[in-house]
């Protein structure tokens, strides 16, 4: 993460210069880069199971912005893979398991946290066995394939008195955090619509995303689930009924087992209404929040980096900076935090089963093509 | 309107510059200025029945714009008004008229075309009584209040054999119709959804729009029609069902009667699917059509002046310039052209009851909570 320092000083900056902000943006950044950070103070280890692209990709680099946490461990049915990566990010050889060996991190003491990024279906074994073992875990999302699983999550966790967090990166971004706190502060008005798309084209048809069996469902499960969590985190209320449209393209080879595009509806009990969408064809990228006097909205609004705000009164229209931090050392440093602290998480297990069982009635409601009541 | 040479003239200049769009618009309207535009062409006579704010604010001032409409004559309940706008406008004191004299309009050889500019519960009546008189009409939207009252304005047209368009300015206006052409070329590939919203905070809570037997409904009948006519021009399809969700905020003086907020979904043949809202609470304005490689919006979609697009590919993002009219005097100028060449208007009748049609399944949808299935 950023450092606080650079964090306020920039913002300071952006404030001071006002029609400058370009400028000075680059220029707080010059100034910044020109400190030397301090020694870290204590960090936990992580042990990264399952090796794909979101692990190879986003989360190894970050633990270089990391405050709080170190890449510890690896877990992969790819003995290479994880020998290759380890050269790379020092991770030592005797920190290396498979999913057989798996459980004897329980004896391993670099290990405090397991982050858990396989396949959904995979995601309750992992994470049970790990709090088992002893160890704090942070899950991908969809936390699970069903609530049952969740529940079952959330019981190992507690049982063996370990967190369990579910990876919602956008909660630890400031973009997001100041959307809701610009809804919360009624700035535009009172909330009373939030509009949130999700969705990209999908590719190899033969990943493990587009198997019912592994991924839980379709793109609800993988990208739509960002257009209800929003829903969710922008309103501040949980839905009390959901109404939902699917299509899939026919023929199309990447949704023969799950499916492209759905729509869907919720009402909140203020009376606030979402409008949202999921897809694996199309891009979609856009939360807004819509109160009595205007919007604000985030678009890119669930990009790992590049996140811009805008704010209309429908008179008016303004840009907002706000400082840019990485996403996975940010909510890995959160776990950290809480691990450290004895803080539970802001997005814990049961922020993760309410949005399956929600999933769980959207799929239902575009099945039955009824509105399913929730609570 | 602006004229031909200045619009393909300021197209090809912004074309050439690239990066310096905005100062090549003002450029390119500077030497416009100095052109002196010929004489008009025969111009037909126009009657404004409804001397209302939209009549004053926006359809008076656009004759000055149009090549093909004059400002001939005025029906009010409000004589002194008349007289007055009559003196600003040079109309004639021959050619005011009350609601009682209305047919008398028939021995008027001044007026070719009457625009009904009236609250929605009369534009039947109006609509009607002018036909009779031997008078093409347009008629603003919504069309009338119920399917019933727009199949009577239709067979009245077509019994005196007068043209009757619906006053849906935007189709007349280039922003929409890039937007149009741009799905229709599937530059961002086949559609998939569109993404409409419509909304504004209304005013004086005694006004005839907050009363259903005036109004006919809130704000879908106002301007969520705009969000509903936008899924239809913008797929270029008729959905075949739809599901909606309402909510007025309680108390709230301005909402006895009549709905505050509506979400809606539509489904098209095709697959494509519609989110839409509707809102006399809120600020809504921009329409969105999202493809398999990207989506093209306007934002604001539906102001009277003002609008802008803008297309992404989901990495890429850039905004589109088009020729900037006046869509009352767009609107006119077609019907008048209709009249004067015996063509049929873009938006006729049907197309206003078409909209009828669906709203009232959207009020249905909302009333029994569930879908409604359409044609």
């Amino acid at each position: 993460m950023t450092d606080s320092y650079t964090t306020v000083s920039r913002r300071r900056f952006l404030q001071q210069t006002g029609a400058g902000l370009l400028a000075s943006h680059v220029a707080a950044g010059a100034a910044a880069a020109q400190r030397v950070p301090p020694p870290p103070g204590r960090k936990l280890g992580w042990a990264l199971v399952g090796l794909g692209s979101l692990s190879i990709n986003q989360i190894m680099p970050a633990f270089a912005r990391c405050e709080k946490s170190r890449l510890a461990a690896f877990v992969s049915g790819s003995p290479d893979k994880a020998r290759t990566l380890a050269a790379r990010y020092g991770v030592p050889e005797k920190n290396i398991y498979d999913y057989d060996s798996y459980d004897r991190i329980r004896d391993n003491a670099d290990i405090d946290i397991v982050y858990v990024v396989l396949p959904n279906g995979m995601h309750a074994e992992y994470t049970v066995r790990a709090a088992q073992a002893g160890k704090h875990v942070l899950c991908e999302k969809p936390m699970a394939n069903t609530p049952e699983e969740c529940r079952q999550m959330i019981d190992a966790a507690k049982a063996a008195e370990r967190k369990l967090m579910v990876a919602y990166r956008l909660r630890y971004e400031p973009y997001t955090q100041a959307l809701i706190k610009a809804v919360r502060d009624e700035e535009m008005g009172p909330l009373r619509f939030v509009l949130a798309d999700a969705g990209f084209s999908i590719g190899d048809p033969d990943q493990w995303r587009l198997k019912k069996a592994m991924a839980g469902g379709g793109s609800l499960m993988d990208i739509g689930i960002y257009s209800l969590n929003a829903a969710r985190y922008i309103s501040g209320e949980e839905p009390v009924e959901v109404f939902a449209m699917e299509h899939s393209t026919p023929g199309d080879p990447r949704f023969k087992e799950v499916e492209e595009n759905v729509t869907f509806q919720l009402r909140f009990p203020s009376g606030v209404l979402a409008n949202c969408t999921s897809s694996y064809g199309s891009p979609l990228n856009r939360f807004r929040g819509v109160g009595t006097k205007g919007w604000i909205e985030l678009e890119p609004a669930l990009s790992y980096g590049g996140l811009r705000m805008h704010a209309s009164t429908g008179r008016t229209l303004e840009e907002r900076l706000h400082p840019v931090v990485d996403h996975f050392a940010a909510e890995m440093d959160h776990l950290s935090g809480c691990v450290m602290d004895g803080t539970e998480p802001l997005t814990p297990g049961e922020e993760g089963l309410k949005d399956l069982q929600i999933m769980m009635a959207i799929y239902e409601s575009a099945r039955e093509r009824r509105i399913v009541k929730l609570l």
